[in-house]
């Protein structure tokens, strides 16, 4: 956990320093469309690469910018150096650094820090903590609440394939507020108490292991949309209380 | 302006003490539907409005939770205590304190004030500047961006109408990115040059008055669909530059 906490540090200081400054110019990772990546992901997940080769030569790496790199521990650290580049880019803190640990089960331990929030998530292995300001609270999921009165958070109106979009249009269309555009940050807000539920398609492992390890040490469950393992990416539903969760992942499977 | 701040200072009292406070419970406004209002929208309001009482009370006063107080010096104070409520409920720094100052031809100047982040914006009356953390840095809208290269927000994917949803997508789907959620921050990452066109509908007058002076002192474009004046509600774009307006424009009304 403490080198967990190097990495975060290490990449604040990356991220930090390109955040809002006019000379960053985003490249197309895409063939087509704009799936933008800035040097201020690449320089994070370097830095947090580096501390990982000296600290931890034994554990496994998986990262969005720089792939797989193999290990003999067991461990794998699950790295997005900039979850959200797309709000990174436009200025708006939702963007996060995450950092997951996941054993062959899936992810055990996790940090979503946002930098210019100074806001640090951390949930798995006894802990469930917001650091923030040089302050510590507890993070615990809100409970007791159905769909008709929850908020839920997905980061693209569009969801993901039509299919999608419509299982989770069954969803929303029940939920009394709907919010968009959070990535990262709204699974912490799930964790913090402050909504319900997150629904997402189209994630990469990278985009999900450190959510789940901090939703569930917070008391939430995370599935995909199946109710099976989201480690791997696809679909995450994120749920303050098994109940709700229940109630939604039904809406979504057409019940 | 030194009143101004005082009210922007008085109303992040109010609001940061019950920003993520579990025993926030807000009522809904709307007869079908969902508009929430809750006591930190009503205690910001008060707070400002026992100061221009106080300081101003010669002046005029909209405000969204207490309505109209005529005045007789020309000049008047256009509040939003919370500008998006629904943020606020969930958590996420998007929402703001609006404080404008119009004549009879419209905003003049006005304060977006994001306490969570200690982001204050200003604008009109000579000054264009974001005020943070004990510093102060000026304003300006980035130049020289066509729509092809424009980062585009808006707060409802739904926008307005059926129609106005029509318009807004034609623009959509020619910029570079789209995103969503933000509220009045959408306007203050455009008078900081993050962003380059907000576009929305079904606006209030307390929702504009503040952003539109904000976005026009840091050099941005702030009209009506139809290119008029915007500060009576309804349609809203705002753009970094003269060009890029037109643009749009164009592409709203079909073009």
């Amino acid at each position: 956990m403490a080198v967990a906490h190097r990495l975060a540090d290490a990449a604040r200081i990356e991220t930090l320093g390109l955040f809002r400054s006019p000379g960053l110019h985003p490249d197309n990772k895409a063939a087509a469309g704009f799936d933008p990546v800035t040097e201020a992901d690449r320089a994070s997940e370097r830095a947090m690469r580096a501390i990982l080769a000296a600290e931890r030569p034994e554990d496994a790496i998986l990262g969005e910018e720089y792939g797989v790199q193999n290990g003999q521990s067991g461990l794998t650290w699950v790295l997005d150096p900039i979850d959200g580049t797309r709000a990174f880019m436009a200025g708006a803190p939702s963007w996060g650094v995450l950092i997951g640990l996941s054993d062959s089960d899936g992810p055990i331990y996790g940090i979503v820090d946002q930098p210019h929030l100074d806001e640090r998530f951390e949930g798995g292995l006894g802990r469930a903590r917001l650091i923030s300001r040089g302050e510590e609270r507890p993070l615990a999921t809100r409970r007791g609440v159905a769909l008709a009165q929850a908020t839920l958070m997905t980061t693209y109106p569009e969801v993901g394939s039509p299919t999608e979009h419509a299982a989770f249009r069954r969803v929303a269309e029940r939920a009394r507020l709907v919010r968009y555009g959070l990535d990262c940050y709204a699974y912490a807000l799930l964790a913090a108490g402050h909504v319900d539920l997150v629904i997402e398609a189209g994630l990469q492992p990278y985009d999900v292991a450190a959510p789940i390890a901090v939703v569930r040490a917070a008391g939430g469950v995370a599935t995909d949309w199946r109710g099976g393992p989201a480690h791997h990416g696809g679909t995450l539903i994120a749920a303050g209380s098994p109940e709700l969760h229940a109630e939604a992942l039904a809406l979504l499977n057409g019940d």
